[in-house]
């Protein structure tokens, strides 16, 4: 496709891609809704090794956030009991019991999270019509991520563009065009269905890991999918897009004019839920090894009550 | 059994039941090496209907917390952007688009959770017979949750103790014996086998969610397993159990020398995975129904590095 | 005064005793603005015994925060390194010395605080009629407590309305009228000036400390002053008016057209600094026995940037 | 003095300096004894001219904290109520008041800030001989800041030592000798007392604000007192030193044997109150323009119960 990005095209996509009341008029979930209970058992046959894949990276103070956006923080990770004030005798009267505990705070899309369709707003509104101002420093009045807690289950696909083009990543500002997707998923001999949560992997979370510098990741520049693949993930029906970068969509942006310009359709017009920060370097080395690029998906949020997301640990079952 | 509890008790069962060595010097898994390829390939062929149960309840400020154990809060959960932020214009320069997003701080184990190995620790000693004092304010040096990042996977089964017995709830204090374990099973005609998710249900939760008062769940009384409970789940060799209260076990305990004595063994000495406050009523009433008390089974913890354990959204899919 | 406090008593008082452009179209500090220099090195001079009470509570979990009002929490005290983890030999390589740290979590308006004036809206607008919609997300674009960073200094006068009165406490719902406020000063030989900074007694904290019980105090039912107060306060030319209640007005108001009616009109139309949930116990039983009511008062805010009030601990000396 | 800098002279300065059972077995203020009510009095004739100084420095994300020493955070300002909120009504029923709300949530260390005398220790021991296994995850047993809570009144004195010197700020690593200290007091014609809040002056803050890089300050390289300065305090017998740096104490410290040697002393040995990270710039310039040194000195810490330190916003007063 040759588009032209910028506002006319943010608008012209959410006219013509808008899921809006398409599962009613109460749908809080979107693109979810292509997933049928026949794909979950269909899925379900996709499991023939009993091989786990985790897909989410570590919660601590050494995460992907070195401040460039929205004030996200790393995992502040502390401890309320340890097992040094045990020894020291300190919890054998009250509590009488030796044990730890500890707390987590964190923003929910710190680290490997998935996207509500709350997170992103189309001038006043959200998805399926919603008003923007129904989320308040009280939460997500509508669209929290609570509304998908058994909702992430499904058939799972592995597009790993970096692979196919024989790279070990792809460059920051590297868009992945819609043809490429399909030619990979060609190459790779894995369909695309309605219902899928497709992962594309374009190995920069690798680079981060390998140079042990996260400086430029989240929130920086990335490798990732162009505006245009909006119309592919709606035409292809897809539940769910997920990538190894903290956005999904290309960085620097093709455009100017709106930061991030494949969020402003996907979410808001389309009601598609994303998943970022996704670690794939193990997952992909199988794929690539057996050469099967489907897999039973599961990666439930927490049920946070008006979440923008919710942190996450998504397995691929083979 | 007829087991005196007390502190000999526990140090009779701890003698008797301990699985360090087991499975390496290294082991930081414990009893979930019950669970081996083979059982999640036949797991998956429990998925016949696509029905996926969400076991989590909602994190918010709403949670059983009510101050009685460990100086643990509820879910904060905090907005950092705001869709009336958006709407009032104030993100429209920077950061030029138009979001919503939020943190969340919270014990790892004041809502539904698992327990990791290194939670609970006997006189100066974890699991495998790690010195308790690697837990410093640092976190866990060893048994952090992270180690079971992938391993949640497998047969769930649930034991509907409350059905069985006819009641909605079991009392607090009402103690689970091996044998009601076993009846129940039999009742529900299905068979505990090894590396099994066994999930408890008394109806606790449902009780307090009826009643809407928290008060007295979290840190206080509870029907759950009795002591003896931990023979039964080294012989049986389940991967974990789980239940719908905070702590599994029976309360008041059946001694006043130990908080917890049932504790005080299955995590230090056998290594065994809990865990606690899992929702059950949608998928217990669904087992009642359709008389399959077996499913798949994915409840994969946060990557929290050292974490005493990991809260969760685990899902049960028939 | 006989007003018949509603909406329209709102109106007609913000309307009377509107500060706007007073101090200068970019004012950020309202009636801390009485303050002059001069009147610093006067209360200076009430320093004559060297006596200094500390007029904050406790920050910790036994804070008085009991849910009632916006979802407010008891601060949060978490230990970053311990004595035990010390002992335990933890810390002897790295960082190489022996040490505890810690870190706090709470409201700013949890314990003992300032209110600054950007924390109350009258419809659209604050304080010199700033629009309310800079504050966001990001904190209080104006009027932010660090403008007040080192204004909180002057001569403190403390009316003991409770022992005016004869009573250890005044009742819940109990309204000091203005009269009584001249009354009480007058009964204590003292006098209000122009710049003072006046706390206000009821014993109502007394009352809870006595107790052992926040029950219905933060959030709840109250002694304070009466709608009646904004007329005196802005008569008076005070510097700030504190109490030992969590919001300084009665409760239940006086109407239930509005939550907190004097909030409504004190901070965006006077700019009237307000400090709450302050200790007077043992300040007040030292005037009472020196019948001395006048002392030096320093009560400087964190500098939180952009924030609606600061956690503080006041000093008054004598 | 002439002082090889290792384990061995901490260990004679402990021995040398040891305040322990000086003020009583139960004394947990250290030197702050040794500012009596006479003081306060007679400091209180310094307030001449009614100026008052703010010493502490902004609290939000841009702090000074790096990540370079003990996993300290940046203070985290969030909003719990906005005034986008409240015009968009969102307020308007519950809680029918318009308003916004925040909290904070930061290391009590992380800006500028008092350290207890329970925030070091030697050995086992902390100040006054108590074990410092009374400081676990529950805070600390003893010597918290709540003990000072109405302790830090008194003579505060500049001693510039940058100013003296003619720099605009010490390079890091430069070392002030006890000698340099009576040197500038000379010069600046102000004299050390017993029971004086000293506070020094590097420049160092000034130069990271000038530079807007905070990179080496907190945790890093720092102009400061030398070692032997723990016997130069202990002389004077002053209540405190201050200063415009991270620690007081220089950096890279004298010896490679322990990190921060005069800490070890000066808090376990001798229960000194260290106050760091003041933000000095202003009052400097005030005491070069009037050439007066000295000030009435107000610095009250949060009532943090069983806290290492606290935040604060020190007065000095002129």
């Amino acid at each position: 496709m040759e588009i032209k990005v910028g506002k006319q095209a943010i608008r012209d996509a959410s006219d013509a891609l808008k899921n809006w009341g398409r599962w009613g008029a109460d749908d809080q979930i979107g693109t979810l809704n292509h997933v049928i209970a026949a794909d979950i058992v269909a899925a379900a046959s996709l499991i023939r090794t009993g091989k786990v894949f985790a897909l989410g990276i570590p919660l601590d103070r050494g995460g992907p956030q070195t401040g460039l956006f929205g004030g996200r923080w790393n995992p502040i990770h502390t401890m309320l009991a340890t097992g040094t004030d045990a020894v020291a005798g300190r919890q054998d009267i009250v509590p009488n019991i030796r044990y730890a505990d500890d707390a987590i705070n964190m923003p929910v899309q710190c680290a490997t999270h998935w996207d509500s369709l709350g997170h992103i707003f189309y001038e006043e509104k959200m998805y399926n019509g919603f008003d923007a101002r129904l989320v308040d420093c009280n939460g997500l009045g509508k669209l929290g991520i609570e509304h998908a807690r058994h909702k992430m289950v499904g058939r799972g696909v592995l597009l790993d563009i970096a692979r196919f083009k024989g790279v070990a990543h792809l460059d920051d500002g590297y868009g992945i065009s819609n043809d490429e997707l399909d030619r990979c998923a060609k190459a790779q001999k894995v369909e695309i269905r309605r219902g899928d949560f497709v992962i594309v992997r374009t190995g920069q979370m690798e680079r981060c890991l390998a140079e042990k510098k996260w400086g430029g990741f989240a929130g920086g520049d990335a490798p990732g999918v162009k505006f245009e693949n909006c119309y592919w993930c709606q035409e292809r029906e897809i539940a769910a897009i997920c990538s190894d970068t903290w956005g999904v969509e290309v960085r620097p942006n093709e455009t100017t004019e709106a930061n991030q310009p494949w969020h402003w359709v996907v979410i808001p017009a389309m009601g598609l839920t994303m998943g970022e920060m996704f670690y794939l370097k193990d997952l992909a080395e199988d794929c690539a090894a057996d050469r099967v690029y489907e897999f039973f998906f599961c990666g439930p949020p927490l049920v946070i009550t008006g979440g923008t997301g919710s942190p996450i640990n998504p397995q691929a079952i083979k």
